[in-house]
């Protein structure tokens, strides 16, 4: 029986588990701001992965960083009524931009200074961004248009989760306008492609790609896609999306362009973002009962070496040792990049460094000791494969001379991915009519996963008694993937001829 | 007589001269939101590339970010006096979470949803942060914390100018705590070394760091450092600073630890910070007649190559040449990274192209023709060279074999660096009296540059007394220098035998 790193496990209480995974790798902690939370160097070190990585190939298609403002005008969001019926119940908004002295030695807004035009801090920004669209786009010369800002947004969120659901949180928004409908709808697949290779590729998060059905369409848009990924617990997590806009926004920002033949036509959008919700559904997928495991290319340190200090005379020589061979690791290439080690000196316990690493979820951990040192040899400990079939601690003890660590990173990249992949397979399954999806979410199932249906893609009122008849065994509809079979029978929902093949599960 | 490719010059008008850089060279704009600015991409280039190369020095310096809430209750601010006192006049006010239908169609803040506490859009982060150092640090082994932030931040501000004033801006924020006076002093005094030597090897941007006058220090300060940069018009910028904050913050946000002989203290925290204004005093060192000059080494491209396409069928032989170029330039390594080189295939006019990169201050540009392909040359154009003796454009034809232009990019920054730094020495002269300052600073004098003063270091209202009389000349104190001769004369102000010198000067 093995005595696990966490105090509690995710057969116990998924819950519980996901909050202690948090504590213990010391991602994230509660601010005291309500909804927000800080990221703690681990945890934004993760985040600084994900953005190098992902930014990376933002840039390779094309596109280009900018910033716009933290504030939009209200009146900005009244111009665009589907998009504002889409937010208006969650956003924060300034009214002053100062604060006086109330006389019993505390601030309060100053009620001389109340602003004219309220301020909304932005939830997202397609409205301010469409403004800049609109003075920069003329001609068909000056299209497309391919930006991206990397930033902080804010939607008042009554239930909190840390990374899953915040009031703050960061992400990166990608913003496109194009001469026409279909050069969008490329573009929009193309960011689609991008954020589902880099989850597989980066994260090691097998993810199912499709269209989201019309009720769960950003507000304004002409068709939503996104990226869907499947928790342990087999909830599903929205991932990434990507937005193909039409000329809604166009229409009610007026970025309109001369095209070729001189007339004025109005430009196609585009919106596409993932956020740091996707640490939470790293943490979900990736998880186990001693914390976190990081997958490689997303590790701030992928080898961390642990001296086994003992306040003696000896420590000097061991340090030295320790030192070299994270200069040899350093100069491997791992994945593409540079191996990053670190070499844990810290004043701690070593035993509790180890496990303060595993829980942190360092793909992998050598610790060397005096008689390691004498023996030529270093311990390793991979973070995949952290128990023999003993239960013990699998520490092997291996050569110093001729150690490399790159093979091990990535066959540790590899072994993630294709371990959550065998799950994702594993826990899609068909349902042929709408009792085996009640069979399959009845009271008490255990980790039900997914179910894949066939529709017949209902509208208007017609899908709401679709989504209402899920929504009573608490399911959605995720997505309609991409890559699918061609529908080959009745609609579950409505018995109509099928058309396409949509996913049903339950979700954060 | 050159014609330049702006329409006003420094000399004319140098404010004016600033709004044609940052609007010709595409680096920003209004936004249409009150004080906030929309960084383009050339600009937001250049800053991504001043996070990458201080963001590596920080973190060599042993820090590592983290990210904390963009709210902060406004009971945080009420705890330090001083902190409060500093900032009170200026803070957007967060009052409500939510909007709702105002049955006019349009939208206010929901009257029912008013937040019991309001939240202040973070000016600086030094409340929220404490607080989080106060659940951290419990022990002396929990020290030192090393942490960082890249964040956006507002200070409602009255009059705005874009990189220098502007109510949002982005920066970098570094807050440390330490076990003694001594160490948190020191790292004071590391990360003022950070940003001054960040300054002149990155931006080319000579600088004087010095500590601060007592009236200039960071509320809530022990003591404030900055580095002082001199702009064309021989105007100050402050382009980064650091604080010594003693235990002051401690105290008020109860940020103890237990030593090793197992008492309690207050710990002792510092913070640092630069941001976008930096971009402000690039364009003001750096920029002539023709627009910005950018210093290769934050170039989001060094390079750029202009095909001069004429949409004929030799147009394919052309770009494929120019890109073959581009691939050789970017195998080079200068300045200790791999060249960054642009081809530009854009739909626009060469010419057009060719002075617009002159313009955003690219610090090469290749124009090829089919001449030239022809010949077996390119045209090369040095931004910090750009006209001939007769007043010319200097487009150098060189032969494409053999080609380097690493060498070319590390003289350019050297020189741009020698250029500054030339100016800078030339412009700051000693002054042995008040009269002195007087002449310096009399009605029409043109870009007087600073004078080095000596003083007897007056307090209270001694110093408020100096800084009036300074303020009749529009005048401040800059700061103390750090490497500076001995004091050996009396004060200009009291009379007083000084005790060190410091710089006066006009500043933005």
């Amino acid at each position: 029986m093995v005595k696990h790193a966490l105090s509690v496990t995710r057969e116990q209480d998924f819950a519980a588990w996901y909050q202690a995974v948090i504590a213990e790798a010391d991602l994230a902690e509660e601010s005291g701001v309500r909804g927000c939370m800080v990221i703690r160097p681990w945890g934004y070190g993760i985040w600084e992965r994900i953005q190098r990585l992902l930014d990376d190939r933002i840039k390779a298609t094309g596109h280009e960083n900018c910033y716009f403002p933290l504030f939009i005008p209200l009146s900005y969001f009244e111009q665009e009524a589907a998009h504002v019926e889409g937010f208006a119940k969650e956003m924060a908004v300034v009214t002053h931009p100062r604060l006086v002295a109330d006389g019993k030695g505390g601030l309060v807004p100053d009620p001389q200074a109340r602003l004219e035009e309220p301020l909304v801090v932005r939830p997202t920004s397609e409205t301010v961004i469409g403004h800049a669209f609109a003075r920069w786009v003329q001609s068909w010369r000056d299209l497309p248009v391919l930006i991206n800002q990397w930033a902080n947004v804010v939607r008042w969120e009554m239930r909190t989760r840390m990374f899953l659901r915040t009031s703050e949180f960061l992400w990166q928004e990608g913003h496109t306008a194009h001469a026409s409908a279909n050069e969008a709808r490329e573009e929009t697949l193309r960011m689609l492609e991008v954020y589902r290779s880099f989850a597989e590729e980066c994260l090691a998060l097998p993810v199912v790609a499709g269209e989201k059905p019309e009720n769960e369409r950003f507000p304004g848009a002409v068709a939503t896609y996104s990226i869907e990924a499947m928790m342990q617990d087999g909830k599903a997590l929205q991932a990434g999306t990507s937005h193909f806009l039409g000329t809604n926004f166009a229409h009610a920002q007026n970025i309109r362009f001369q095209n070729a033949a001189g007339e004025l036509e109005h430009a196609n959008t585009t919106s596409w973002g993932v956020s740091t919700r996707m640490i939470g559904g790293v943490i979900m997928v990736h998880g186990d009962d001693d914390g976190l495991r990081v997958p490689p290319r997303i590790a701030p340190w992928q080898v961390v070496i642990v001296p086994m200090l003992r306040d003696a005379p000896e420590d000097g020589a061991l340090v030295a040792y320790c030192r070299a061979l994270q200069a040899d690791l350093a100069r491997e290439s791992a994945l593409g990049e540079p191996v990053r080690a670190l070499l844990d000196l810290k004043p701690a316990k070593s035993a509790a460094k180890r496990w303060g690493w595993v829980k942190k979820g360092a793909p992998v951990v050598i610790e060397v000791g005096g008689r390691d040192m004498a023996a030529g040899t270093i311990s390793v400990i991979r973070r995949d494969r952290l128990y023999r079939a003993d239960g013990k601690l699998d520490s092997v003890a291996t050569p110093r001379e001729g150690f490399a660590v790159a093979a091990l990173l990535e066959e540790v990249q590899a072994g993630l991915h294709a371990e959550a992949r065998a799950r994702l397979a594993a826990n899609i399954t068909p349902a042929a009519d709408f009792a085996a999806v009640e069979a399959q979410f009845a009271e008490g199932a255990k980790a039900p996963g997914w179910l894949e249906v066939q529709w017949s893609r209902p509208t208007g009122a017609a899908l709401e008694a679709v989504t209402e008849r899920l929504k009573a065994l608490k399911l959605t509809l995720r997505n309609a993937p991409m890559d699918q079979a061609p529908a080959d029978g009745p609609c579950i929902f409505t018995g109509a001829p099928a058309v396409e093949r949509v996913l049903v599960g339950r979700s954060y």
